[in-house]
């Protein structure tokens, strides 16, 4: 009868712990969203697997969870294919719904179908799961969160500088170091130009995006492998080692490419960029990195990653602008501009780093000992006027042993205990333990109340 | 190409209003949870199918959204059952994870799997999505979120006690009137002695159950298809017509149920959590009703709903104590207590009385209107203030016609535009629209905050 009970591979239980410090980096992404003026939205789990087949290529596809159709489904798959027991056929007659794998593609889709409902340019943001039937491994799930926040139908690079300084914010809150590291579509686009393959912009910055992780020489050769000629090789070599400030790179930068009107153009966006963001007080250095190119093919300008300074961990925010995110579902020509923050992510670093504020995990304040029936009834009054004054407040509900009482403040890291026997009730006083430091003196209720608001 | 994009029957997608209605009920239900000491949890979304099958009955089991296993699926099935396309066998096969179905049972799992990491008693509350297979109908979505909180390993009455507290503080955050029902699962057992059928105490509460919404003839009705004696229906009249205040009705009911221990103990524990209440000053009334029984029969002790007063709808919260929830996950004798708030049917209430507080979908607190590079530059840096400050503020990041962003800031629901031209830069004055009352002044960027301030 008994079960021995687990969850799927690649998901997690989050421990009250562990909930609460999410929340605190979820709390702090939402405050900014909202303090940057971007809306909340929520989309359902499930979507249709037409809406999210072939969105994120035919790797993609097969990392959808697909939810099995209800009732008698096999009746729907021709006996044939049944037979030949060919999966993949079968797949798409067995589910039409599947789990959402990003935020990016539910968006386009919510904000084509609400297009009249909506205020335009429109800034939203979204935190919630996606699911990806990946291989799980340390630091990769099958069930993992997203904040994401997009402007769309809006090309003003104002929505970029806003998005740079609101990554800007977000850090500095989280108290972690990072560099903010831009590039541009298009002076990735001018440069495929520049080395004779204006054809292979999607190779060339899928390879140039490894520099980081596999060096320069085995990015020469997978750019070899991929049919670039020695000499255009040759030719990126000095944009791929540039040093210096942005100042010093762009200028670099347009000497290369002052025949490409594209290049010219990123180059202006980014200066233009940088222009807007000169008044203001980052935390953070924003660094121009030519090599950043994030793979994803539906960027045209601005790509924008983020990387912590203190612990080695790949990219923990990153986003760009897209020209033409809505146009696979009919609506054409609405420019946009988004970042996705990796809580998962920023949870590791906060974890390394011990930098989780202690508030983050702690609720009650102070838990009442139980001694009996009369001082029960005591202590739940005196816990209604802490909880009417905000003061998370509990009575130990069983009228158990000391220790165990106390035994249970200590791993709940209640951080006062008050003990209230019958003297206590005569004499209108409290007996309270401070549990950090384990001493314990006789208060009014007034003096617990502030003992509690300076330690809180 | 273009597809009209669509999502499953039976979910939704929010807008940024809807949403933000959402979250105030989450954060006010949130609030109050921790407020009386209860701890996040979070669990997956999809659990594995041997957690869920079984627990929820032969109609719940159909409910469940299973999903596809990834990779070779069908080659798991074997060729004469795909052949004889028997759906209901196969399922087993090529699903192995299904969506959550409530929050119940994963938080039993979660309690026996990670015993040795909590703190007993365990406090926890958990707000998270739940999916059922169900015919959608108004009302009734296959995608909803639930906001739970239990206490497990105590078998204290203060429990319930708290829980009637939270209930009637949350309802009364929200400006709603509900009336709280409380019933005990023990009188229903020792009723269903009395009237000579102790081995259907689940079909004679499934029947009164439904007083409400069929009346009592037919109530009577289906106690006779049930098979329970005509005498006994007799005896069971007065009781569900009991009437008059809470004493009255247990002074009643101690009569008819004087020679049953077990419903005396049910009367008993009644009394004693009405007496740890006696010193609180709830808003909603408790009332104690024979006729509520929630159908759920894993209800062991108390029995709780509650009912919106000022619209017609079904509970929109309700509980109770049950005995063995962890039993069927191998931890016997846990006993444990809990609520589950209704968030969508709670919305519905609020829209209907028109109830929602305007902050709740208020977001950006004033716009800058763009007039040009270098109004920009000068608007930018005020949001920046504003925003150190905590105030939503944006910048209309295009450069469109007055009217385009005066609609957008209307749309919005923005209550202050700022415009910034020429003169006002070189004055240092903002020109400051209030939105509702269309008056317009000249004013400084202190008196901008304030404005905004006395409106917040």
């Amino acid at each position: 009868m008994a079960e021995k009970p687990s969850i799927p591979k690649g998901t997690r239980d989050f421990t009250p712990v562990e909930t609460a410090r999410r929340n605190y980096i979820f709390d702090t992404i939402r405050k900014r969203f909202q303090l940057y003026g971007y809306q909340p939205i929520e989309t359902p789990a499930m979507e249709n697997l037409s809406t999210l087949l072939g969105k994120y290529g035919e790797e993609g596809d097969k990392l959808l969870f697909r939810i099995l159709n209800s009732g008698d489904f096999l009746s729907k798959v021709p006996g044939d294919l049944l037979q030949a027991q060919d999966s993949a056929k079968a797949a798409g007659m067995l589910a039409e719904k599947g789990l959402r794998y990003d935020l990016t593609v539910p968006f386009a889709r919510f904000v084509v179908q609400h297009r009249n409902e909506l205020a335009f340019p429109f800034k939203r943001y979204q935190i919630q799961p996606v699911w990806r039937a990946d291989r799980p491994q340390k630091g990769r799930y099958r069930e993992f969160y997203q904040c994401d926040a997009d402007v769309v139908g809006s090309d003003s690079l104002i929505n970029e500088c806003e998005l740079l300084e609101l990554i800007d914010a977000v850090f500095t809150d989280l108290k972690l170091k990072v560099v903010i590291k831009i590039n541009n579509r298009k002076i990735l686009a001018a440069l495929a130009e520049y080395i004779g393959h204006p054809d292979k912009v999607t190779d060339i910055t899928v390879a140039i995006d490894k520099l980081d992780k596999i060096g320069r020489e085995a990015v020469n050769k997978e750019l070899l492998s991929k049919g670039i000629s020695n000499e255009g090789i040759e030719k990126l070599q000095p944009v791929l080692m540039l040093q210096g400030d942005n100042a010093s790179k762009l200028q670099s930068l347009r000497e290369v490419l002052a025949s490409s009107d594209t290049g010219l153009n990123g180059i202006a966006e980014i200066e233009k960029v940088l222009g807007y963001l000169s008044e203001s007080t980052l935390q953070s250095e924003v660094e121009l990195d030519l090599t950043l190119a994030r793979g994803l093919n539906y960027y045209t300008g601005a790509i924008i990653e983020v990387k912590a300074l203190e612990v080695t961990i790949g990219s923990i925010c990153g986003g760009g602008r897209y020209d033409d995110l809505t146009g696979i579902f009919g609506m054409k020509d609405v420019s946009g501009v988004g970042i996705s923050f990796g809580a998962d992510r920023i949870y590791d670093v906060l974890e390394q780093l011990n930098r989780f504020p202690e508030e983050a995990a702690r609720s009650t304040q102070v838990l009442f000992v139980n001694f009996g029936e009369k001082e029960e009834q005591h202590c739940l009054s005196l816990v209604r006027k802490l909880r009417a004054e905000g003061i998370a407040a509990e009575v130990y509900p069983d009228q158990a042993k000391l220790k165990k009482q106390f035994s249970y403040a200590n791993t709940r890291n209640i951080p006062f205990v008050a003990t209230i026997g019958e003297d206590e009730i005569a004499n209108n006083r409290i007996t309270l333990k401070t549990m950090t430091s384990g001493t314990q003196e006789s208060v009014s209720f007034l003096e617990l109340m502030s003992a509690i608001q300076k330690n809180g």
